[in-house]
Protein backbone atom coordinates (compact mmCIF):
# COMPACT_ATOMS: atom_id res chain seq x y z
CA UNK A 1 0.00 0.00 0.00
CA UNK A 2 1.19 3.40 -0.89
CA UNK A 3 1.57 5.69 1.79
CA UNK A 4 -0.65 8.84 1.07
CA UNK A 5 1.59 12.01 0.32
CA UNK A 6 -0.01 15.53 1.32
CA UNK A 7 1.27 18.21 -1.51
CA UNK A 8 2.64 21.70 0.24
CA UNK A 9 4.25 24.94 -0.70
CA UNK A 10 6.73 26.78 1.62
CA UNK A 11 5.49 30.29 1.70
CA UNK A 12 7.14 33.44 2.08
CA UNK A 13 5.96 33.74 5.76
CA UNK A 14 7.02 30.61 6.65
CA UNK A 15 10.72 31.53 6.80
CA UNK A 16 13.06 33.01 9.42
CA UNK A 17 16.05 35.65 10.33
CA UNK A 18 18.07 32.22 8.91
CA UNK A 19 16.45 32.68 5.76
CA UNK A 20 15.39 29.43 6.14
CA UNK A 21 11.87 27.41 7.04
CA UNK A 22 11.10 27.81 10.96
CA UNK A 23 11.14 25.10 12.37
CA UNK A 24 7.85 25.48 14.49
CA UNK A 25 6.16 25.73 10.72
CA UNK A 26 7.74 21.88 10.23
CA UNK A 27 5.14 20.63 12.87
CA UNK A 28 1.97 23.19 11.31
CA UNK A 29 3.08 21.35 7.73
CA UNK A 30 2.82 17.79 9.81
CA UNK A 31 -0.72 18.91 10.69
CA UNK A 32 -1.91 20.35 7.47
CA UNK A 33 -1.04 16.84 6.06
CA UNK A 34 -3.07 15.03 9.15
CA UNK A 35 -5.70 17.52 7.51
CA UNK A 36 -5.16 16.47 4.24
CA UNK A 37 -5.17 12.67 5.21
CA UNK A 38 -8.21 12.91 6.81
CA UNK A 39 -10.14 13.99 3.77
CA UNK A 40 -8.38 12.54 0.87
CA UNK A 41 -6.70 9.19 2.28
CA UNK A 42 -10.13 8.58 4.58
CA UNK A 43 -12.93 10.35 2.52
CA UNK A 44 -13.53 12.45 6.12
CA UNK A 45 -13.31 16.29 7.05
CA UNK A 46 -11.34 16.55 10.45
CA UNK A 47 -13.37 19.72 10.83
CA UNK A 48 -16.87 17.53 11.19
CA UNK A 49 -15.11 15.01 13.71
CA UNK A 50 -14.21 17.48 15.80
CA UNK A 51 -17.55 19.48 15.61
CA UNK A 52 -20.13 16.76 15.31
CA UNK A 53 -18.45 14.07 17.03
CA UNK A 54 -16.59 16.34 19.37
CA UNK A 55 -13.71 14.27 19.55
CA UNK A 56 -9.89 15.23 18.93
CA UNK A 57 -6.63 14.21 18.69
CA UNK A 58 -3.96 16.79 20.41
CA UNK A 59 -0.50 15.26 20.59
CA UNK A 60 0.86 14.34 23.50
CA UNK A 61 4.68 13.34 22.18
CA UNK A 62 6.66 14.36 19.44
CA UNK A 63 9.91 13.97 18.31
CA UNK A 64 11.12 15.07 15.18
CA UNK A 65 14.84 14.99 12.82
CA UNK A 66 15.22 17.90 10.93
CA UNK A 67 17.21 16.49 7.82
CA UNK A 68 17.79 19.53 5.42
CA UNK A 69 16.95 22.89 5.62
CA UNK A 70 13.56 24.07 3.57
CA UNK A 71 13.86 26.93 1.77
CA UNK A 72 11.14 29.39 0.18
CA UNK A 73 9.52 28.15 -2.46
CA UNK A 74 10.24 24.39 -1.97
CA UNK A 75 7.43 22.27 -3.08
CA UNK A 76 7.26 19.47 -0.35
CA UNK A 77 5.11 16.05 0.00
CA UNK A 78 4.60 15.11 3.61
CA UNK A 79 3.94 11.39 3.74
CA UNK A 80 1.27 10.08 6.20
CA UNK A 81 1.31 7.21 8.13
CA UNK A 82 -0.43 5.79 10.87
CA UNK A 83 2.27 3.47 12.73
CA UNK A 84 -0.01 1.96 15.44
CA UNK A 85 -3.60 2.56 16.79
CA UNK A 86 -4.24 1.54 20.47
CA UNK A 87 -7.56 2.05 22.52
CA UNK A 88 -6.89 6.24 22.31
CA UNK A 89 -4.17 6.56 20.62
CA UNK A 90 -2.66 7.35 17.11
CA UNK A 91 0.77 7.44 16.18
CA UNK A 92 1.46 8.81 13.11
CA UNK A 93 4.98 8.75 11.04
CA UNK A 94 4.77 12.04 9.03
CA UNK A 95 8.29 11.84 6.05
CA UNK A 96 8.96 15.36 4.75
CA UNK A 97 10.53 15.21 0.78
CA UNK A 98 11.08 18.27 -1.98
CA UNK A 99 9.20 16.87 -4.58
CA UNK A 100 10.78 14.62 -6.90
CA UNK A 101 13.37 13.92 -4.33
CA UNK A 102 13.92 10.69 -2.64
CA UNK A 103 15.96 12.36 0.41
CA UNK A 104 13.73 13.66 3.19
CA UNK A 105 14.14 16.08 4.57
CA UNK A 106 12.59 15.97 7.70
CA UNK A 107 10.42 13.01 9.64
CA UNK A 108 8.43 12.93 12.76
CA UNK A 109 6.86 10.63 15.29
CA UNK A 110 3.69 12.33 17.17
CA UNK A 111 1.76 10.63 19.40
CA UNK A 112 -1.85 12.55 19.49
CA UNK A 113 -4.73 10.86 22.12
CA UNK A 114 -8.50 10.57 21.54
CA UNK A 115 -10.35 13.19 23.51
CA UNK A 116 -13.76 14.63 24.47
CA UNK A 117 -13.22 17.57 23.34
CA UNK A 118 -15.74 18.93 26.02
CA UNK A 119 -14.08 17.54 28.79
CA UNK A 120 -10.78 17.15 27.68
CA UNK A 121 -10.79 13.86 29.00
CA UNK A 122 -9.02 10.67 27.08
CA UNK A 123 -12.10 9.09 24.98
CA UNK A 124 -11.21 6.01 23.06
CA UNK A 125 -11.06 6.40 19.14
CA UNK A 126 -14.64 5.85 17.43
CA UNK A 127 -15.34 3.16 16.08
CA UNK A 128 -16.32 4.52 12.07
CA UNK A 129 -12.60 6.23 12.93
CA UNK A 130 -11.01 3.09 13.95
CA UNK A 131 -12.43 1.20 10.82
CA UNK A 132 -11.17 4.38 8.18
CA UNK A 133 -7.53 3.61 9.78
CA UNK A 134 -7.19 0.24 10.02
CA UNK A 135 -8.43 -0.25 6.30
CA UNK A 136 -5.46 2.85 5.21
CA UNK A 137 -3.20 0.98 7.16
CA UNK A 138 -1.70 -0.40 10.07
CA UNK A 139 -3.53 -4.11 11.17
CA UNK A 140 -2.27 -4.83 14.39
CA UNK A 141 -3.73 -2.72 16.84
CA UNK A 142 -2.12 -2.20 20.32
CA UNK A 143 -1.76 -0.74 23.14
CA UNK B 1 -4.18 61.46 29.49
CA UNK B 2 -1.23 59.53 28.01
CA UNK B 3 -2.04 56.79 25.92
CA UNK B 4 -0.95 53.04 26.45
CA UNK B 5 1.92 51.75 25.05
CA UNK B 6 2.34 48.00 24.89
CA UNK B 7 6.42 46.58 24.52
CA UNK B 8 7.14 43.73 22.27
CA UNK B 9 9.57 42.58 20.60
CA UNK B 10 10.22 41.23 16.97
CA UNK B 11 10.86 38.05 17.18
CA UNK B 12 13.09 34.92 15.21
CA UNK B 13 10.31 33.71 13.76
CA UNK B 14 8.71 37.02 12.50
CA UNK B 15 10.87 37.64 10.08
CA UNK B 16 9.84 36.75 6.44
CA UNK B 17 12.31 35.77 2.99
CA UNK B 18 12.77 39.60 2.95
CA UNK B 19 14.43 39.63 6.06
CA UNK B 20 11.76 42.45 7.13
CA UNK B 21 8.75 41.31 10.08
CA UNK B 22 6.39 39.56 7.64
CA UNK B 23 3.17 41.83 7.41
CA UNK B 24 0.53 39.86 8.77
CA UNK B 25 2.32 40.00 11.87
CA UNK B 26 2.22 44.02 12.29
CA UNK B 27 -1.96 43.09 12.82
CA UNK B 28 -0.80 40.04 14.88
CA UNK B 29 0.99 42.95 17.19
CA UNK B 30 -1.92 45.04 17.15
CA UNK B 31 -4.07 41.91 18.86
CA UNK B 32 -1.26 41.22 21.50
CA UNK B 33 -1.37 45.60 21.88
CA UNK B 34 -5.21 45.04 22.25
CA UNK B 35 -4.91 42.18 24.59
CA UNK B 36 -2.05 44.25 26.74
CA UNK B 37 -4.23 47.26 26.67
CA UNK B 38 -7.31 45.12 28.44
CA UNK B 39 -5.38 43.56 31.13
CA UNK B 40 -3.19 46.88 32.09
CA UNK B 41 -5.07 49.73 31.35
CA UNK B 42 -8.49 48.59 31.61
CA UNK B 43 -7.52 45.65 34.67
CA UNK B 44 -9.67 42.93 32.70
CA UNK B 45 -8.71 40.00 31.05
CA UNK B 46 -9.80 39.93 27.58
CA UNK B 47 -9.87 35.94 27.71
CA UNK B 48 -12.27 36.53 31.05
CA UNK B 49 -14.29 38.89 28.78
CA UNK B 50 -14.77 36.06 26.47
CA UNK B 51 -14.93 33.21 28.59
CA UNK B 52 -17.60 34.73 30.92
CA UNK B 53 -19.48 36.83 28.99
CA UNK B 54 -19.46 35.39 25.46
CA UNK B 55 -18.49 38.79 24.64
CA UNK B 56 -15.91 39.66 21.65
CA UNK B 57 -14.68 42.04 19.35
CA UNK B 58 -13.93 40.71 15.90
CA UNK B 59 -12.68 43.10 13.64
CA UNK B 60 -14.63 44.32 11.11
CA UNK B 61 -12.37 46.85 9.02
CA UNK B 62 -8.50 47.44 9.00
CA UNK B 63 -6.09 50.10 7.98
CA UNK B 64 -3.03 49.99 7.99
CA UNK B 65 0.29 52.08 6.71
CA UNK B 66 3.48 50.54 6.97
CA UNK B 67 5.87 53.83 7.24
CA UNK B 68 9.34 51.79 8.16
CA UNK B 69 10.38 48.12 8.07
CA UNK B 70 10.73 46.03 11.37
CA UNK B 71 13.78 43.83 11.78
CA UNK B 72 14.95 41.00 13.57
CA UNK B 73 15.37 42.38 17.57
CA UNK B 74 13.45 45.51 17.22
CA UNK B 75 12.41 46.28 20.54
CA UNK B 76 8.84 48.47 19.78
CA UNK B 77 5.88 49.96 21.54
CA UNK B 78 2.72 50.15 20.25
CA UNK B 79 0.52 52.39 21.50
CA UNK B 80 -3.28 51.98 21.95
CA UNK B 81 -5.67 54.53 21.66
CA UNK B 82 -9.90 54.53 21.61
CA UNK B 83 -10.72 56.92 19.04
CA UNK B 84 -14.40 56.42 18.96
CA UNK B 85 -17.17 54.33 20.95
CA UNK B 86 -20.41 53.32 19.32
CA UNK B 87 -23.42 51.44 20.66
CA UNK B 88 -21.95 47.97 19.37
CA UNK B 89 -18.27 49.76 17.46
CA UNK B 90 -14.34 50.51 19.11
CA UNK B 91 -12.91 51.86 17.12
CA UNK B 92 -9.10 51.48 17.71
CA UNK B 93 -6.04 53.49 16.70
CA UNK B 94 -2.58 51.73 17.05
CA UNK B 95 0.92 53.56 16.19
CA UNK B 96 3.78 51.15 16.33
CA UNK B 97 7.46 52.99 17.16
CA UNK B 98 10.97 51.41 18.07
CA UNK B 99 11.62 51.75 21.65
CA UNK B 100 13.69 55.30 21.78
CA UNK B 101 12.31 56.73 18.62
CA UNK B 102 9.30 59.14 17.58
CA UNK B 103 9.02 58.38 14.34
CA UNK B 104 6.36 55.92 13.76
CA UNK B 105 7.06 52.67 12.23
CA UNK B 106 3.54 51.93 10.90
CA UNK B 107 0.27 53.24 12.12
CA UNK B 108 -3.16 51.32 12.05
CA UNK B 109 -6.98 51.82 12.43
CA UNK B 110 -9.02 48.91 13.15
CA UNK B 111 -12.59 48.78 13.92
CA UNK B 112 -13.98 45.95 15.99
CA UNK B 113 -17.95 45.54 16.33
CA UNK B 114 -19.06 43.99 19.83
CA UNK B 115 -20.46 40.42 19.01
CA UNK B 116 -21.85 37.33 21.11
CA UNK B 117 -19.49 34.79 21.12
CA UNK B 118 -22.05 32.02 20.83
CA UNK B 119 -24.29 33.63 18.06
CA UNK B 120 -21.95 35.60 16.19
CA UNK B 121 -24.54 38.02 16.26
CA UNK B 122 -23.84 41.77 17.40
CA UNK B 123 -24.30 43.04 20.41
CA UNK B 124 -24.09 46.45 22.39
CA UNK B 125 -20.82 46.68 24.44
CA UNK B 126 -21.27 45.22 28.02
CA UNK B 127 -22.17 48.18 30.75
CA UNK B 128 -19.15 47.58 32.82
CA UNK B 129 -17.11 47.62 29.40
CA UNK B 130 -18.47 51.14 28.23
CA UNK B 131 -17.38 52.56 31.44
CA UNK B 132 -14.15 51.25 31.22
CA UNK B 133 -13.43 52.18 28.07
CA UNK B 134 -15.00 55.74 28.65
CA UNK B 135 -13.02 56.24 32.00
CA UNK B 136 -9.42 55.63 30.02
CA UNK B 137 -10.05 57.52 26.86
CA UNK B 138 -12.49 58.76 24.35
CA UNK B 139 -15.32 60.94 26.12
CA UNK B 140 -17.82 61.60 23.13
CA UNK B 141 -19.74 58.15 22.25
CA UNK B 142 -20.95 58.45 19.07
CA UNK B 143 -23.16 56.12 16.62
CA UNK C 1 -10.60 38.48 -18.62
CA UNK C 2 -11.49 36.43 -15.78
CA UNK C 3 -9.44 37.02 -12.57
CA UNK C 4 -7.09 34.57 -11.14
CA UNK C 5 -8.23 32.74 -8.39
CA UNK C 6 -6.16 30.48 -5.53
CA UNK C 7 -7.38 28.23 -3.68
CA UNK C 8 -6.91 27.11 -0.49
CA UNK C 9 -8.19 26.00 2.78
CA UNK C 10 -8.49 27.16 6.51
CA UNK C 11 -6.66 25.09 8.57
CA UNK C 12 -6.70 23.76 12.18
CA UNK C 13 -4.31 25.76 13.32
CA UNK C 14 -5.36 29.40 11.76
CA UNK C 15 -8.57 29.34 14.17
CA UNK C 16 -8.77 31.61 17.10
CA UNK C 17 -10.06 31.62 20.65
CA UNK C 18 -13.05 33.34 19.26
CA UNK C 19 -13.32 29.98 17.35
CA UNK C 20 -13.22 31.93 13.47
CA UNK C 21 -10.05 32.58 11.95
CA UNK C 22 -7.68 34.71 13.73
CA UNK C 23 -7.83 37.70 11.86
CA UNK C 24 -4.08 38.71 10.54
CA UNK C 25 -4.62 35.56 9.03
CA UNK C 26 -6.29 36.49 6.32
CA UNK C 27 -3.66 38.56 5.30
CA UNK C 28 -1.27 35.20 5.21
CA UNK C 29 -4.20 34.13 2.65
CA UNK C 30 -3.50 37.44 0.22
CA UNK C 31 -0.07 37.29 0.81
CA UNK C 32 -0.33 33.30 -0.41
CA UNK C 33 -2.89 34.30 -3.15
CA UNK C 34 -0.03 36.62 -4.35
CA UNK C 35 2.31 34.21 -4.49
CA UNK C 36 -0.15 31.86 -6.21
CA UNK C 37 -0.69 34.40 -9.24
CA UNK C 38 2.96 34.96 -9.90
CA UNK C 39 3.17 31.37 -10.13
CA UNK C 40 0.23 30.64 -11.75
CA UNK C 41 -1.20 33.39 -13.75
CA UNK C 42 2.53 35.35 -14.17
CA UNK C 43 4.35 31.52 -14.86
CA UNK C 44 6.90 33.26 -12.58
CA UNK C 45 8.48 32.02 -9.20
CA UNK C 46 8.46 35.33 -7.09
CA UNK C 47 10.73 33.35 -5.13
CA UNK C 48 13.18 33.57 -8.04
CA UNK C 49 12.57 37.22 -8.31
CA UNK C 50 13.50 37.94 -5.10
CA UNK C 51 16.51 35.54 -5.10
CA UNK C 52 17.76 36.35 -8.59
CA UNK C 53 16.62 39.80 -8.68
CA UNK C 54 17.20 41.15 -5.62
CA UNK C 55 13.47 42.68 -6.21
CA UNK C 56 10.37 42.75 -4.08
CA UNK C 57 7.42 44.18 -2.98
CA UNK C 58 6.38 44.76 0.73
CA UNK C 59 3.13 45.90 1.37
CA UNK C 60 3.20 50.13 1.94
CA UNK C 61 -0.92 50.29 2.67
CA UNK C 62 -3.65 48.18 3.62
CA UNK C 63 -7.41 48.13 3.82
CA UNK C 64 -9.10 45.01 4.65
CA UNK C 65 -13.19 44.72 5.18
CA UNK C 66 -14.01 41.24 6.82
CA UNK C 67 -17.66 40.74 5.37
CA UNK C 68 -18.33 37.67 7.11
CA UNK C 69 -16.59 35.45 9.68
CA UNK C 70 -14.32 32.58 8.49
CA UNK C 71 -14.21 28.90 10.08
CA UNK C 72 -12.25 25.69 10.33
CA UNK C 73 -12.38 23.31 7.16
CA UNK C 74 -13.99 26.56 4.99
CA UNK C 75 -12.62 25.67 0.81
CA UNK C 76 -12.14 29.44 0.48
CA UNK C 77 -10.95 30.94 -3.07
CA UNK C 78 -9.20 34.28 -2.99
CA UNK C 79 -9.49 36.65 -5.88
CA UNK C 80 -6.89 38.43 -6.97
CA UNK C 81 -6.40 41.50 -9.28
CA UNK C 82 -4.06 44.04 -10.51
CA UNK C 83 -5.75 46.99 -10.16
CA UNK C 84 -3.09 50.01 -10.98
CA UNK C 85 0.73 49.46 -12.19
CA UNK C 86 3.08 52.50 -10.92
CA UNK C 87 6.41 53.03 -12.05
CA UNK C 88 7.30 51.65 -8.49
CA UNK C 89 4.20 50.08 -7.08
CA UNK C 90 1.42 47.70 -7.84
CA UNK C 91 -1.88 48.32 -6.32
CA UNK C 92 -3.82 44.90 -5.63
CA UNK C 93 -7.22 43.92 -4.86
CA UNK C 94 -7.99 40.38 -3.58
CA UNK C 95 -11.49 39.13 -2.89
CA UNK C 96 -12.33 36.17 -0.13
CA UNK C 97 -15.12 33.88 -1.18
CA UNK C 98 -16.38 30.62 0.32
CA UNK C 99 -16.02 27.82 -2.85
CA UNK C 100 -19.18 27.78 -4.42
CA UNK C 101 -20.68 30.89 -3.09
CA UNK C 102 -20.72 34.45 -4.39
CA UNK C 103 -21.06 36.66 -1.54
CA UNK C 104 -17.63 37.66 -0.26
CA UNK C 105 -15.96 37.14 2.42
CA UNK C 106 -13.46 39.66 2.66
CA UNK C 107 -11.65 42.18 0.80
CA UNK C 108 -8.70 43.83 0.94
CA UNK C 109 -6.62 46.51 -1.22
CA UNK C 110 -2.81 46.51 -0.79
CA UNK C 111 -0.47 48.58 -2.22
CA UNK C 112 3.16 47.25 -2.50
CA UNK C 113 6.05 49.19 -3.94
CA UNK C 114 9.27 47.61 -5.25
CA UNK C 115 12.25 47.65 -3.57
CA UNK C 116 16.20 46.86 -3.99
CA UNK C 117 15.94 44.18 -1.03
CA UNK C 118 19.73 44.98 -0.81
CA UNK C 119 19.33 48.45 0.22
CA UNK C 120 15.58 48.42 0.81
CA UNK C 121 15.34 51.47 -1.46
CA UNK C 122 12.52 52.15 -3.56
CA UNK C 123 13.24 50.74 -7.40
CA UNK C 124 11.42 50.66 -10.30
CA UNK C 125 9.57 47.47 -11.48
CA UNK C 126 11.64 45.58 -13.77
CA UNK C 127 10.45 45.59 -17.22
CA UNK C 128 10.21 41.62 -17.23
CA UNK C 129 7.42 41.81 -14.54
CA UNK C 130 5.78 44.94 -15.50
CA UNK C 131 4.73 43.74 -19.01
CA UNK C 132 3.18 40.43 -17.18
CA UNK C 133 1.84 42.25 -15.30
CA UNK C 134 0.14 44.75 -18.06
CA UNK C 135 -0.54 41.37 -20.27
CA UNK C 136 -2.28 39.64 -17.11
CA UNK C 137 -4.89 43.09 -16.61
CA UNK C 138 -4.52 46.91 -16.30
CA UNK C 139 -3.97 48.64 -19.36
CA UNK C 140 -3.13 52.35 -17.79
CA UNK C 141 0.00 52.45 -15.95
CA UNK C 142 -0.03 55.41 -13.34
CA UNK C 143 1.79 57.33 -11.30
CA UNK D 1 22.73 27.93 40.56
CA UNK D 2 18.48 28.49 39.37
CA UNK D 3 17.30 27.96 35.75
CA UNK D 4 16.69 31.13 33.96
CA UNK D 5 13.03 31.31 33.43
CA UNK D 6 11.49 33.42 29.68
CA UNK D 7 8.25 34.40 30.88
CA UNK D 8 5.37 34.43 28.47
CA UNK D 9 1.18 34.74 28.05
CA UNK D 10 -0.77 32.88 25.73
CA UNK D 11 -2.30 35.07 23.23
CA UNK D 12 -5.59 35.01 21.81
CA UNK D 13 -4.28 34.07 18.04
CA UNK D 14 -2.35 30.85 19.29
CA UNK D 15 -5.10 28.82 20.11
CA UNK D 16 -6.95 26.51 17.63
CA UNK D 17 -10.19 24.78 17.03
CA UNK D 18 -10.15 22.42 19.86
CA UNK D 19 -9.70 25.52 22.20
CA UNK D 20 -5.89 24.95 23.28
CA UNK D 21 -2.95 25.91 22.31
CA UNK D 22 -1.98 24.67 18.60
CA UNK D 23 0.94 22.73 19.28
CA UNK D 24 3.62 23.90 17.10
CA UNK D 25 3.20 27.38 18.86
CA UNK D 26 4.60 25.56 22.07
CA UNK D 27 7.84 25.21 19.59
CA UNK D 28 7.76 28.72 18.97
CA UNK D 29 7.68 29.85 23.30
CA UNK D 30 10.72 27.34 23.80
CA UNK D 31 12.56 29.42 20.53
CA UNK D 32 11.17 33.05 22.32
CA UNK D 33 12.46 31.41 25.32
CA UNK D 34 16.04 30.88 24.24
CA UNK D 35 15.90 34.57 22.42
CA UNK D 36 14.90 35.75 26.10
CA UNK D 37 18.15 33.34 27.54
CA UNK D 38 20.39 35.10 25.07
CA UNK D 39 19.12 38.54 26.45
CA UNK D 40 18.57 38.16 29.84
CA UNK D 41 21.20 35.03 31.22
CA UNK D 42 23.81 35.82 28.98
CA UNK D 43 23.02 39.51 27.99
CA UNK D 44 23.82 38.83 24.50
CA UNK D 45 22.02 40.17 21.53
CA UNK D 46 21.16 36.47 19.43
CA UNK D 47 20.19 38.84 16.83
CA UNK D 48 23.70 40.17 17.12
CA UNK D 49 25.34 36.78 16.46
CA UNK D 50 23.06 36.09 13.57
CA UNK D 51 23.98 39.36 11.85
CA UNK D 52 27.41 39.83 12.83
CA UNK D 53 29.41 36.72 13.54
CA UNK D 54 26.98 35.02 10.91
CA UNK D 55 26.94 32.18 13.09
CA UNK D 56 23.25 30.38 13.88
CA UNK D 57 21.51 27.31 15.99
CA UNK D 58 18.99 25.86 13.73
CA UNK D 59 17.22 22.94 15.39
CA UNK D 60 18.33 18.94 13.75
CA UNK D 61 16.26 17.40 17.03
CA UNK D 62 13.06 18.21 18.49
CA UNK D 63 11.65 15.61 21.41
CA UNK D 64 8.26 17.53 23.25
CA UNK D 65 6.13 15.81 25.80
CA UNK D 66 3.05 17.62 25.93
CA UNK D 67 1.30 16.68 29.90
CA UNK D 68 -1.09 19.33 29.99
CA UNK D 69 -2.87 21.61 27.50
CA UNK D 70 -2.44 25.40 27.72
CA UNK D 71 -5.13 27.90 27.36
CA UNK D 72 -5.84 31.72 26.34
CA UNK D 73 -4.85 34.12 28.89
CA UNK D 74 -2.25 31.63 30.49
CA UNK D 75 0.84 33.43 32.27
CA UNK D 76 3.76 30.84 31.68
CA UNK D 77 7.37 30.60 32.57
CA UNK D 78 9.52 28.66 30.11
CA UNK D 79 12.70 27.32 32.25
CA UNK D 80 15.71 27.28 29.81
CA UNK D 81 18.70 24.70 30.47
CA UNK D 82 21.61 24.01 28.02
CA UNK D 83 22.30 20.54 29.00
CA UNK D 84 25.05 19.86 27.15
CA UNK D 85 27.88 21.43 25.28
CA UNK D 86 29.12 19.90 22.12
CA UNK D 87 32.10 21.26 19.97
CA UNK D 88 29.62 22.93 17.62
CA UNK D 89 25.97 21.11 19.47
CA UNK D 90 23.99 22.58 21.97
CA UNK D 91 21.55 20.53 23.48
CA UNK D 92 18.85 22.67 25.04
CA UNK D 93 16.17 21.55 28.01
CA UNK D 94 13.07 23.68 27.92
CA UNK D 95 10.06 23.05 30.58
CA UNK D 96 7.07 24.85 31.14
CA UNK D 97 5.23 26.11 33.72
CA UNK D 98 1.81 27.79 34.31
CA UNK D 99 3.16 30.46 36.42
CA UNK D 100 3.31 30.21 39.98
CA UNK D 101 2.39 26.21 39.47
CA UNK D 102 4.95 23.41 40.30
CA UNK D 103 3.26 20.65 37.52
CA UNK D 104 5.08 21.22 34.14
CA UNK D 105 2.90 22.13 31.12
CA UNK D 106 5.01 20.49 28.45
CA UNK D 107 9.08 19.62 28.36
CA UNK D 108 10.92 19.81 25.67
CA UNK D 109 14.40 18.66 24.34
CA UNK D 110 16.02 20.58 21.39
CA UNK D 111 19.92 19.98 19.95
CA UNK D 112 20.67 22.95 17.78
CA UNK D 113 24.21 22.88 15.65
CA UNK D 114 25.92 25.81 15.03
CA UNK D 115 26.19 26.65 11.44
CA UNK D 116 28.05 29.27 9.03
CA UNK D 117 24.43 31.37 7.75
CA UNK D 118 26.21 31.98 4.66
CA UNK D 119 27.48 28.54 3.82
CA UNK D 120 24.62 26.50 6.12
CA UNK D 121 27.65 24.01 7.27
CA UNK D 122 28.64 23.45 10.75
CA UNK D 123 30.73 25.68 12.49
CA UNK D 124 32.23 25.54 15.90
CA UNK D 125 30.61 27.24 18.67
CA UNK D 126 32.29 30.79 18.90
CA UNK D 127 34.63 30.92 21.62
CA UNK D 128 32.73 33.94 23.58
CA UNK D 129 29.31 32.15 23.00
CA UNK D 130 30.89 29.12 24.46
CA UNK D 131 32.54 30.64 27.95
CA UNK D 132 28.91 32.44 28.51
CA UNK D 133 26.97 29.46 27.49
CA UNK D 134 29.37 27.32 30.39
CA UNK D 135 29.52 30.37 32.84
CA UNK D 136 25.76 30.17 33.07
CA UNK D 137 25.16 26.08 33.20
CA UNK D 138 26.65 23.08 32.35
CA UNK D 139 30.65 22.65 33.26
CA UNK D 140 31.63 19.64 30.97
CA UNK D 141 31.57 19.78 27.80
CA UNK D 142 30.87 16.98 25.51
CA UNK D 143 31.10 15.01 22.24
Amino acid sequence: MIPYRSRQTVRFGDIDQAGIVYYPRILHFCHVAMEDYFAEALDLDYSGVLGEERFGLPAVHVEIDFLRPLSYGDRIEVEVEVEELGRTSVHWRYTLYRAGDDAPLATARIVTVGVDLDRFEKRPLPPRLRSLFAASGPTQPKE
